[in-house]
């Protein structure tokens, strides 16, 4: 782990940090820090690995997850499965798909899964907060009400999309409800370690680490990891796919989580991205961490 | 005058009503109205001529006007003076140009057009009526609340298009209240002699006609006329020039208004709709017209 | 027209010379020569106006005549009528549309009417030729081979759109066949006077000026020049019906015609090209000549 | 084994054969074959498994392949490694994309690759067919002359293709020469069994199971698998992945091989496909085994 925070810091100064609204623009970029939770609820962690973050994309894990808990196989009604092909917040797809969205990873996407717990439940948004304290078992994560109201502040392009799936009967709540939920998750503060832990259940078959009991079915645990394979890094699947070989949902906090299944999760971050959103350090320590796992099961 | 609007009428069962909006689908669909205005000042009428009707995207052509009015070419940095090739409606080539719609007469260039009255007039649509009345020599001219309540309901298309165009900064003010404004526009209610009247500058380079005084520069009035011609009649605009050959504007409430250069003006109105969202009965009047018109010509 | 020579070869510098074919490309970028053709028989010209040059996409509004009296508006199953919104070689629209091309003034559209004009004809490029000839009085008129031969080396973007057309059943006779024909057509080597004259039919309600008879019907002239106002000048059609404000068709090799219905046809040429592939200061002429008229008439 | 073969003939009836091209709209509807090559070396098979079939698209896997041993990483300048979002034969992604297709399992992708080997191999379409006959240890593999010349004169859209990237730069050799390479790998006729045992070096870490020997590199091997992962179902990529969970690549011969990595390779056939072009019976097929391996490993 030392070694691969020691690499992994080389790319500091690579890539920038996100600054579509002030408040993610403002993060150090010289942050690196990297967390590992093994299936049997071992931790490692190097670097800046206990600093919360803005976990931004990777909510969409968590609101997929709460959202198949709640609706099953029914969800796919509403957004579909496969990769876009397009960026990350395109419209020209989601006009030609008369609003469904390709799948829950994209913005449009989660949103579409935004509004299926907005019906669900009275308050989603501390409804998943609670979530992700539990899956963590850290009682003092919150959700960073700076970079909530920033992203607010600068929702025309989430509020285009919203509203172009409304005008196809795809969104059943207000609009400015809708996206005050999804503002509220991408805004959850996490930090590496936390995020390890708390989708380590995706590792683990379903079970949750910190809760010490299942979260999820066996089954829906792979079929989110695959969803995570072929749509989880914006319109980079492909490239990481071929260089990390590995499920992994990115976030423009520069945050992002990787799943070995049967083994282990994890988590790395750096605030400076590269040209498709995903942090470069980030994506380089796990591209290590990938070979050097391949080398010791080689090795065998 | 009266052997068109028999003619025409027998049109009358083909085509359906817009249902966009509950407002316009309750109009009767056994309407027909034509009104021509000469540049002398003489109007001819036929059928249900003095109806008001809601004039839909017939305001397209007064929003135009007053904003060159104002801006002159500084309007075109805002938007562009080419047919779009798409549904009017449509968001994929607003969002591969970066938020600049192609015409100020599909939807997305009338809502930046609105936007610049919102930022030149302190209650834009008040001014745009008392300019329709005082063109069209109408004093009674109203704004019809309860289609306009009615777009405001149904306004998610609209909202997305006019967001989408926030998020690349082309739209100034806030999307409310852009929209409040673009939508009480296109609810003005006239009838065929109104706007036949009233758009007769077009005709007569610039002179209003009920005013008795100049309106905009006779350099203006062609201008118009040619986005009219290439831009008007939604994505039928080259099937529409192919067999009429006029500067023309439709809306979706069944009107469609036409400029002959240099001689008259001329409204035909009738509810129900072809699938491009033009008036059926009024089409083919229209077409009648300009048959008639070359026929007479070739006579001489 | 000696003014109009003057100020226009100020423009003489800006722009670029078409470089997609070789052949093309070595064209004195200071040639500008104009001509006109009067509804009563008389030819002003200034400039280069008796050099010929490849008339290129010009010789689509010949394609299209031929092919009109040949097959009527049974034509239009084959080919649309409305501007496309798309660059002219674009494959995009093409396949959203199932290889149905938008309007015969782009590339994909031309070809298709080749295609026809293959079936109608046993030496499709030979007629052409010999009606060009016909049509301008100018028996020496040629097809210039090494233009000819350098579109067929370079032919590959039209090659692809020729055969996503037969793809879905809308070319009827072997690719290559087609392709021969239309640059042979393209290749045409013609002057500004030639094709004033030659073209003067549209301005002259289908009467052709050097035959002293009727080519086309007065309807079927005046139909063509809608397409070429809302069609006729690449995805520029808009802007130059603004400025312009007249039925017109431009050429890669620099040439644009224009038409005043009722009264004149008139041809401008210089070979360097603004980025949408229009001629600059043939474009320029144009808008001065245009003006001029305006002057003239509201003197009157 | 048997009873996957038994459940999946109950799917046969659904789907429809490929009628593309004449030779494969022929084949038998209610032919199911499925055979499995571990890395032991041990085949099971059930039903058809020893009749040849085309295997069509399976044929990009040894295109890929045997690029990437001439080229390595060089290969990934003239084609992409990301799932398109589009249909398998689309050029608008093309055309935005200035010739580079996405990835190497889209027609497009695999024209690029076969240009490649034109490059490389003075006689590619037999180089490949000798190694599909080495990699399964079966001589007697033959390429199918008649779906060949089939291929061949239903070429438009792939010659569209084609012609559009040679348009961009990226295609060297000539057109028909590409195209004549890429239909005779296409045309290759291959049995289940033949399948399992030559793409068994994707599970077995590159090692060629009949040669007895390394094919590729252990890295390669589980960098094609990726490809196959997120690209390698055509459209339906996502869905496969969430309902199977491994890397696959299917043809429209009705073939699916797909690959367990560290265990086995598997290829299932039958020739009714589904709306996406992927066999019904082979795909459910691959879902019951998936499952029972599932089963088993949770039973440990």
């Amino acid at each position: 782990m030392e070694d691969i925070n020691e690499r992994a810091r080389t790319k500091l100064g690579t890539g920038r940090v996100a600054d579509y609204i002030p408040a993610l623009a403002e993060q150090d970029a010289n942050k690196f820090g990297i967390a590992i939770c093994t299936n049997e609820g071992e931790v490692y962690a190097a670097g800046d690995a206990q600093e919360p973050f803005s976990i931004q994309s990777i909510s969409k894990v968590f609101l997929l997850t709460l959202s198949l808990r709640v609706y099953g196989n029914e969800l796919w009604e509403r957004v579909g499965l496969n990769p876009s092909g397009m960026p990350f917040n395109s419209l020209t797809q989601l006009e030609a798909e008369r609003g469904k969205p390709r799948n829950p990873f994209i913005n449009a996407g989660a949103i579409v899964v935004a509004d299926r717990l907005v019906s669900a439940f009275a308050t989603p948004s501390k409804h998943l907060r609670d979530v992700a304290r539990k899956l963590s078992g850290n009682e003092s994560i919150l959700i960073d009400a700076r970079v909530q109201e920033s992203e607010w502040q600068h929702r025309s392009r989430n509020a285009a999309m919203a509203y172009l799936m409304k005008s196809f009967g795809n969104i059943d709540n207000d609009v400015d409800q809708v996206l005050h939920s999804y503002f509220s998750c991408c805004s959850l503060a996490m930090s590496c370690v936390d995020l390890a832990v708390a989708l380590n259940y995706l590792a683990a078959d379903g079970h949750a680490q910190a809760m010490g009991e299942p979260f999820i079915a066996p089954d829906l645990a792979r079929k989110i990891n695959s969803i995570m394979f072929t749509c989880g890094m914006y319109d980079a699947a492909g490239d990481f796919a071929y260089r990390v070989g590995l499920p992994a949902k990115s976030g423009v906090g520069g945050g992002i989580v990787a799943i070995v299944p049967g083994k282990l999760s994890v988590c790395a971050w750096s605030p400076a991205l590269d040209e498709n959103g995903n942090s470069v350090a980030a994506q380089y320590a796990l591209e290590l961490l990938a070979e050097e796992m391949v080398r010791q099961q080689l090795g065998h």
